[in-house]
């Protein structure tokens, strides 16, 4: 199924509620783009559109918690774009995936405006050198973090007033905000730590195209209970673990 | 003492460590300036200088706490100044005091390069309108924000390798982070929050001059332990008491 050849695993997301295929070799989909999913503030009847969507885990989470919304993903590498359709036929959620890079925004997007654009980016910590060699994984490497241009590509395709959402390295918030800064307000920036009195290693992070609020700098959300790791002990805290095996959002708002 | 007349107080900063003297009106130094202090990497026998240094608290919080430094400070307001040498004197503790402006760096600082420079700068939440009319807030606010300015001029004091230290609202965190990209690196960022749970209000950011490593998204001080203020009962959390009480420096590095 997919370009390099690799054999397609089915992994269960939401407690089982949506069952996802996706390559066993190269990017895959685990708590970050359920995270994602949980921080878009979305509605019944908005339009919404994932940037870079892979196998559909993100924009399929969204539809799993709201019921409603004109969904479309975008996703360069063919054999993920195939896989995100299948995904959202099997799961039963409405998807409309479009082949193309955000680079050069296919014509059927660029017509449309969203209310609300979500990304999950490929991220890479700064100073990582070794890259994968497999076909879907160093695709993504091309962009390695040019976290602008994911911003850019998202705020171009919201209306006035959509919320952009980001999920990505909390060693690019400068990135992020330089990219934002003038184009969009009421940042909001949501730190993930693994565990309590850690530093977040992701931040989520949203903004309003054309608003001019503030910037507010929430409390961390911290996704394990314990001090540190047990093998073979999920130690998810209770918000982590509603919003990774019931579908929940965040209760911060 | 002041230029609008106003009558001085005496405060005890750091549990009366320091008796700090400074105009009943305008600008008053509270907790940001003993915070900002604490989080300053200075070790014996390193040059320091902070921008704006008032009637001198960060400046004589940081020199009870790190003996052996050779500090200065700059500050606009000739009042502030001569309050802030007078309170250096009556302290005991080494600091030259250089009145002038940082946007017209005085000559005498251009030709020194400095191991940490420091700046709490005058900060005004985005959206305040009132402005008050006395003589020293006033010339503050004149610089209204003007973050990239300060950082600008902290870094050309600063040697390769030097530290910026500096406190600001969290929603300035973008003009922060723009100022010092490409030009600092290793930038940390401590969030200061006034209880648990609730978004910080305020930033410690510190980044070395010309480095390269990435930024660091640290878990949030708080500041009081209770769950909401309670009329005359002064709730400092363990780690707050002992950096405005007893003169400590942080504990997470």
């Amino acid at each position: 199924m997919t370009g390099s050849g690799s054999s397609v695993s089915l992994d269960g997301f939401l407690g089982g509620r949506l069952q996802i295929r996706q390559p066993q070799t190269g990017y895959r989909a685990a708590t970050d783009p359920v995270f994602l999913a949980a921080w878009v503030p979305a509605k019944r009847g908005d339009k919404v559109l994932e940037l870079g969507c892979g196998v559909g885990v993100a924009s399929l989470c969204l539809g799993a918690r709201i019921a409603g919304l004109s969904q479309t993903g975008l996703e360069l590498q063919a054999d993920y774009a195939a896989l995100a359709l299948q995904n959202a036929e099997n799961n039963e959620i409405p998807l409309e995936v479009v082949q193309g890079d955000l680079i050069k925004m296919p014509a059927s997007l660029k017509e449309k405006s969203f209310d609300h654009v979500l990304a999950n980016p490929p991220f890479f910590p700064e100073g990582s050198v070794s890259k994968p060699k497999d076909g879907g994984k160093s695709l993504a490497f091309v962009n390695e973090n040019n976290t602008a241009v994911w911003i850019d590509a998202g705020l171009r395709r919201l209306r006035a007033g959509g919320v952009f959402t980001m999920i990505h390295l909390s060693e690019q918030l400068g990135e992020i905000l330089s990219a934002l800064a003038g184009r969009a307000g009421n940042v909001e920036i949501l730190p993930i730590s693994a565990r309590k009195d850690k530093p977040a290693k992701r931040v989520l992070v949203r903004a309003t195209k054309s608003a001019r609020g503030p910037l507010r700098l929430l409390s961390p959300f911290v996704v394990h209970s314990g001090a540190e790791h047990v093998q073979g002990k999920p130690d998810y805290s209770p918000e982590a673990e509603g919003i990774l095996r019931h579908g929940k959002g965040f209760a911060q708002s």
